[in-house]
């Protein structure tokens, strides 16, 4: 009767073995959900288009009153009552983004800065009210503004003396890890990265770096410094020429990818990818040079696994050693 | 059809100028919600009472058999295709604390450590993969194992010498302060948590230190040690006591409760009490002492402001400043 003094009509639906479904519709275009399941569990749901404050404040008087008659009816003999926040779907604005490990967290976005294809992946970037604004690509959530713990674990968490150092980025088109090396005064910082375009990177660049200054500051603003450069090619290439060449560095620092989630890495072409990457990295690398990259999501152990499995078939022996931090806006623990 | 080849029976609701909804039930107790907004969002919710891999993997199938249709019906001329993780409800394991700023965050939960009430609140241990143990007070994430990053920062982040000195901790029933600071050779630490219970604690109390052992070490397996006393009482009269006595302290760390949600200083006791605390703490304070506590999420900013406009309200002058970090099981950022 609660959901019908609100002026919402009933229809049930009443299976033999697997209890109740009564829905509730409301001439405004809302709807409840009630699913009653035999051994005692409630399960309401309640959808509307509009979610004004005032839509919310009636929302939540109407569970009140539900969570009271139902107290009421079971004399107060229900073990657990949860009511979870609502989910905003369809609107400009999308605050779900799921985590590696494939949770549900939700965002406290409030702006959409930036939205398109580049012909590599989608690029988002969404303002944050906690983590400033958010790199997302293809749906990953990248680096936001809030993570310099990232960039610093990715070099080493504090540990390495860049000063006079050749090094040299595979990726890291947000800019965060040359903007932090750059200040640690390199003998020169070589930075390759595809996603750019090259016509349009100074003025309409596909990252502008003016959607994340706080992690880059002003060191995408030219490809050239006086102690580093910005080659906007493909790094297989570049690496197996350098590798022609003779040409070796102090530091590796892969800031392409992730570690592929899949897990069959004899079939999977991230996995290949990644491989030949390592393998080339190793011919760039002095004898006591040191290659940085990121794992992935704690939780995906078999991966991470892997990954390390792969590290022992590379046609040189390394030793490795692997740090797990936390970056604030992946909300997941990221070794 | 799709839905109907599932052998799912169709009720169609058509609102005059708020589109349809259709209910689609299967036999098993499944049932499906399609909503057709006018202006073209289409929303669908599945619920389903198991949730084992196979039920998931079904219901992937069937969501792509809606997507392809509907990709083929608007001719690929679709916006956006946004599929969300399945919300589990009823089970054993609660998944779902949402943040202090009202977000939904599902945690990595698999297994209930311990569950019950105490005198002053609901007391959960829930263990999650990636966290370890967290402990969970009337429904709010107070501190995980992975957390040491709370501790530090509420013990001044590591720029602050303990050593020879005279520390009063006020709540802190997790252990992670006393275990942090007696390490770093303190005169005396006084730990005052209401929350223990005096017969129970050394056998059965109500947050056994073996359920947050990379927290609090074996500190609290004794209420004594070399540098350090745990008194059971409520911090008020003691902190009274102290003041009385004339016994002044180096820091007193506030560890009791987060700065209050609710924007009513003048009407809400959680305020009032934390005024009481605050004006009780500066008379147990040496005049170069210092005191240290936490503030709440960073997306509450009123709240946060006035807290700070407290400070300036006690009964002596003060002076503070505040760090924001990030404390892996919070998913939010934390001054």
């Amino acid at each position: 009767p609660i959901f019908q003094e609100q002026g919402m009509t009933e229809t049930v639906h009443n299976w033999e073995d697997h209890g109740y479904l009564a829905t509730y519709i409301k001439k405004n275009g809302s709807f409840a959900n009630l699913r009653i399941h035999p051994h005692g569990l409630v399960l309401v749901d309640l959808q509307s288009y509009n979610d004004h404050m005032k839509g919310r404040e009636e929302v939540d008087q109407l569970l009140n009153k539900v969570e009271e008659r139902m107290k009421e009816l079971f004399h107060g003999n229900i073990k657990r009552v949860k009511r979870l926040p609502a989910i905003l779907r369809g609107g400009v604005i999308d605050r779900y983004w799921p985590t590696a490990d494939g949770r549900l967290v939700e965002y406290d976005i409030d702006e959409v800065v930036y939205d398109e294809d580049s012909p590599f992946q989608n690029i988002k970037i969404l303002h944050s009210k906690q983590f400033g604004n958010i790199l997302i690509l293809s749906g990953d959530v990248n680096l936001a503004e809030s993570d310099l713990a990232y960039t610093q674990a990715i070099m080493g968490s504090g540990k390495e003396d860049y000063t006079g150092k050749e090094v040299l980025i595979l990726g890291g088109g947000d800019g965060g890890i040359l903007y932090e090396i750059v200040k640690l005064k390199p003998k020169m910082v070589t930075m390759v990265e595809i996603s750019f375009d090259k016509q349009l990177i100074i003025h309409f660049n596909f990252l502008h770096p003016k959607y994340m200054r706080k992690t880059c500051g002003d060191v995408l603003d030219n490809l050239k410094g006086e102690c580093y450069q910005v080659l906007i090619e493909d790094c297989i290439p570049v690496l197996k020429r350098y590798a022609k060449e003779g040409r070796m560095f102090d530091y590796v620092i892969n800031d392409l990818t992730a570690v592929p989630i899949s897990t069959s890495p004899e079939e999977d072409s991230t996995w290949e990818f990644l491989r030949l990457i390592l393998d080339l990295s190793m011919k760039v690398l002095k004898q006591d040079g040191k290659y940085f990259t990121q794992g992935n999501c704690i939780n995906l152990t078999d991966a991470l696994t892997l990954y390390e499995e792969q590290l022992s078939r590379l046609y040189c022996p390394v030793e490795f050693s692997k740090e797990t931090v936390c970056v604030p806006s992946y909300m997941e623990l990221y070794p």
